[in-house]
């Protein structure tokens, strides 16, 4: 049975708030508080949960630490997951420091530019920029899942497509653009003008 | 009528996608090549658009400039908006920095920090860390419509509720919670790390 795509994108949200309660004295956790938490009705995440199994008693709530594990393993949560990342600009440099990655299981291993001048140029303890042309040896030999484009809009398209020709099957792109997706390939679009030109037209 | 949050999502996209064949010589576009360049259906983008009216004759195709114009007004988007940043560490500075902001008609005017040792810096022209206690004054003075949040996640909530109490009915959050949400205040998150986990079910 396939999970649809909207599911997968809530649990996420799902392991957040349930290592939010996990680190209280809380060791079940209804339907209704986690919705509560996440804005999301009860009947809407006890459907998301019924994909992967019966996590509750009907009435007594879900097991917070059980459930955890479960959807860290649904979503492979559980290993550590190696990531590039090209474009060392501002933004490339304030992504590579996000404090946010290393914690949930996510390491960004290489980092390369096709700016010549700054391949060879330390960014932190282990991470050197590399040429372009070193992609896909170096996602071979790192064991790399996951590039993240951080280039201008005008190179994002020809980065993403090779990343999917040096094998890499999940892609997060920060680029302004819409990529065409390859197949085979997820593909995360991060853009905060999207966010902010869908939000202005509930102002006055 | 109410349109869904759900198209006024997509809007955006399509905008975006206008503007990009507007520098082309093609004066009109199908609801096949723009589903194309946004990986939706045609009939999805047909159905979205017919909320605000009617804008291409069938089998024609859409005027570029003339849809690119009514959407930008739907959107709101043919006006400059003010926003302020709360929480100036290396997440802020990036935010500030981001070069898509300014052409989309979004202006950064205020900078707040709640570290009295920040306050006072200049981080661009015309733009120095406030101290928080000047929150609510700076943001009526200034017309800020927009607040974009970039401090650690234990501060978040408080600094989405300051905001609101304050007038501000649009908050861009980058802190990693899923926050409560006010009566009458739209909220969008940019968590890439929510992003990732929603990947890696899809690798091996």
């Amino acid at each position: 049975m396939e999970i649809p795509e909207v599911v997968i994108l809530r649990l996420p949200m799902y392991v957040r708030a349930l290592k939010q309660i996990n680190k209280t004295d809380f060791k079940l956790v209804s339907s209704q508080e986690l919705g509560k938490l996440l804005s999301i009705t009860p009947a809407q995440i006890r459907k998301d949960l019924s994909y992967f199994g019966r996590f509750g008693k009907q009435g007594r709530g879900y097991n917070v630490n059980y459930l955890l594990d479960e959807l860290k393993q649904v979503l492979k949560l559980d290993k550590q997951w190696n990531a590039c990342i090209i474009g060392i600009g501002t933004l490339g440099r304030a992504i590579i420091r996000y404090p946010g990655f290393g914690p949930a299981g996510f390491d960004i291993v290489a980092a390369f530019d096709s700016n010549i001048n700054l391949v060879g140029q330390p960014i932190r303890k282990g991470l050197i920029i590399q040429p372009i042309t070193e992609l896909c040896s170096t996602i071979k030999t790192n064991n790399v899942s996951i590039g993240i484009v951080a280039v201008p809009a005008e190179n994002a398209q020809a980065v993403i497509d090779s990343l999917a020709s040096c094998g890499v099957k999940a892609i997060l792109n920060y680029a302004p653009i819409s990529p065409f997706t390859h197949n085979g390939i997820v593909i995360r679009n991060i853009d905060p003008t999207l966010a902010l030109q869908s939000m202005t037209y509930y102002l006055d």
